[in-house]
């Protein structure tokens, strides 16, 4: 089936995404008898490509290198907001991708809200919304009775939402915890090999882990809005930051994790949200963990999550936490859900 | 929708999956519009007990501490051999929960055969005939249009399969690899603590992890059957035991686990099935892997696999590999799959 997207925002994981749609063309079409179309992609720096017939993406692809953008590459460019845009083109899939905003999540909110509201699905790999809004946004998709995903807002396209929604269906999830922020486990296991933490900051910024301004990542602000989402997702219930018992790394010495090594155990980052007995209990705090526990082999920028359940014990997922292409996957798997329950 | 069952082999797995069809009554028909109906219990031990109305389970778990088994608890019975119900009964899936039998799959093979030539979906926990056939089980249930599952018959119901198929959508799975035998996982761990190998099987024995003949276990030949069974699921690949390149756990002192664990690595029965350009490469061998890496820190009877992917890096997932309502789940996974298959 030909499913019609149009993408709204063309930076890293945009581009990852195209990437995989060209490289996976024949795949799709054969194992899952998709055909994805960008029939539009919107990005503030590269202009507005419009092609009804499908936006040629190694053209996009080479536009991001040139100064005038999609016009430069050759696409057919359209004078238009994203907004009047997602009102006039005729297409079944917002891809949202713009930049995370995690004061009103917007303008990624207003995108999403305005192709569900006209009978859209939408994908998103987008904290901003989700973390304050996740479960607006699900009811307005049962109501509009088309499906929201967004699975590349926690662990990349490491599939922790599928896993809970798919491979443990029907099983009751009472706790998630786990390594949610690649940035702070960086740094973390370095400083388990002797680095200092200024050290090993400055190191996860030469390699792209971590902002100039590495506050959100090392004071646990990236990892509340995370928590948020998974409190939505998984237990149906919406929390404040406030409601985050939220402490950073950035008082760990080199010392604290000397000393629990010593003890068989390693600091982590830990990302909290239980159900007790329907009270939420949510936290961002470093922890040290003994050495036996799956989360404490999980070092350098990777990320893990572990689901307690009912009747399966505990269960963990491991693997990369960001990445162009491992965060364009997640737009692809969610694309595929979407695209197996449309037909 | 109704979903009628009949269930052979009513040993741990299927009192643990009897228990929970009851627990999880409203929250499947709830979540999922699903109502499964057991309408016939085969098992050598209990007799064969017959209800179109669906056999009170409840009463089916009670037989299993009576000498008269089914007909002791006041269910109907039928005289009838297993091949016959199979042919007989009016049923949507076959779950196949008989004993294990890596030499032919049988009788195991024989009714999933019946079942899915007969138009109706298999769901089976039992490694034997998945080992040796699973590839010809796939053919034919695509041939009659059915559904064959068979999360269980690898790492219990830890969704190893379902993350392969569901999590990984669309994304070249390059090798597998991982400690999908908890017996041995929980010697080599207990010996890294200083127990000797003969005390730390015999604690695996006490524990009921390991048989009173450990050598399917110790000697490697149950991580095998895995290996034969995802060479298959996930490479469309069919190999031979022989195939194999095996080694069991059995020539391993303290002293080599000692000398891995100076050396930060630790010593584990690995299984490992990889595909190299079409050229299947398949093994089960101790194999002293780095602490850093997510392997390591799986401890006692925990199994773990990571899975390499193309875009998507390494993925691993940890869980139990065992257990009555672990594997119970594995069958109620499948079953919730099919389901959604089926309207």
């Amino acid at each position: 089936m030909k499913v019609k997207l149009v993408m709204i925002g063309f930076g890293t994981v945009g581009q990852g995404f195209a990437e995989l749609l060209l490289r996976k063309k024949e795949q799709l079409q054969k194992h899952y008898q998709l055909e994805p179309s960008v029939v539009a992609i919107a990005d503030l720096k590269y202009g507005v490509a419009v092609s009804e017939q499908g936006v040629a993406l190694e053209q996009a692809l080479k536009a991001v290198s040139l100064e005038d953008g999609f016009a430069g590459a050759g696409l057919a460019v359209k004078n238009i907001t994203t907004e009047e845009l997602l009102k006039q083109m005729d297409y079944h899939v917002l891809v949202e991708l713009t930049p995370t905003n995690l004061q009103t999540g917007e303008p990624a909110l207003s995108f999403i809200r305005t192709a569900l509201e006209t009978g859209h699905h939408a994908i998103t790999t987008n904290k901003g919304p989700c973390a304050l809004y996740l479960s607006t946004l699900l009811q307005l998709a049962r109501e509009k009775q088309v499906q929201f995903r967004y699975e590349g807002t926690v662990l990349a396209g490491t599939p922790l939402l599928n896993l809970a929604e798919t491979g443990l269906a029907g099983l009751e999830i009472q706790k998630v915890e786990g390594i949610v922020n690649g940035t702070c486990n960086y740094i973390l296991t370095r400083m388990e090999e002797g680095m200092a933490y200024q050290e090993a900051l400055k190191k996860a910024q030469e390699l792209g882990y971590a902002e100039a301004n590495p506050e959100a990542d090392v004071e646990g602000w990236d990892a509340v809005a995370k928590v948020m989402i998974l409190s939505q997702a998984l237990f149906q219930h919406r929390i404040s930051k406030e409601d985050v018992d939220r402490q950073g790394i950035t008082d760990i010495s080199v010392a604290d994790v000397e000393e629990a090594k010593k003890q068989n155990e390693s600091w982590k980052l830990i990302a909290s949200v239980e159900n007790r007995n329907g009270r939420i209990m949510a936290s961002v705090k470093p922890q040290r963990i003994p050495n036996s526990h799956p989360l404490a082999g999980v070092k350098g920028a990777t990320n893990a999550v572990t689901l307690t359940t009912d009747y399966l014990q505990q269960v963990t997922i491991v693997g990369p936490g960001a990445g162009k292409h491992e965060t364009g996957y997640a737009v692809l798997n969610d694309l595929i859900a979407i695209h197996q329950k449309m037909a």
